[in-house]
């Protein structure tokens, strides 16, 4: 039978800081969920993906040319393709995240990849 | 700029029960919220996408051919395309539903189909 997930859980059952935990899949989305704390990525963008953060536990922002998002628990957020953005995290967050498969890597997930599969 | 969006806030905005209010997209899929009580929809399969249901506030279950999921708040569940299923709503829930445009109609949302857009 189908399995409900629920995010916090989930985030905690992580392998620690910065490792994406796939649970799950809608169509050609991933999702995923991992927990950060004390990191700036670079700017960057994705040319194939708009991105989705919601966010589980915690807070963290996220900034744009044109300024910065501050996100708390219960926020959602949508980065549309194309747009330079990068997330700004001090205390712990923990958050999931929604793209098409392939749209994370190194050089966008500050040195992490994806490396674990709940299912 | 961008605006972040806060789940409860916006299912609180909804006008009144079943109503689905638009918040966002995430490339071809739908981000909306709606709020539910006391309805038990007939059982119905989406053939063109998977649809993601996640408990904002409440709780609610999803009956499958081989039983039932009961979700509360911070649960996640996603049905693939092509699976029978129906919500099973008593007391009241906010939930995001995900899936690409056009998925949702009045034959499978109890009556209601997209009313408001919020953006």
């Amino acid at each position: 039978m189908l399995e409900k997930v629920n995010l916090l859980t989930a985030a905690n059952q992580t392998n620690g800081l910065f490792q994406y935990l796939k649970i799950g899949q809608i169509n050609n989305h991933m999702l995923n969920v991992v927990q950060v704390e004390n990191r700036t990525l670079d700017f960057h963008v994705h040319e194939q993906s708009d991105e989705l953060f919601y966010v589980i536990e915690g807070q963290f922002a996220i900034e744009l040319d044109d300024g910065m998002i501050h996100l708390e628990a219960g926020d959602m957020i949508v980065i549309p393709k194309g747009t330079r953005h990068r997330p700004v995290v001090t205390t712990r967050v923990s958050c999931l995240l929604i793209e098409i498969e392939g749209t994370l890597n190194a050089s966008n997930t500050g040195g992490s990849t994806q490396t674990e599969h709940r299912d």
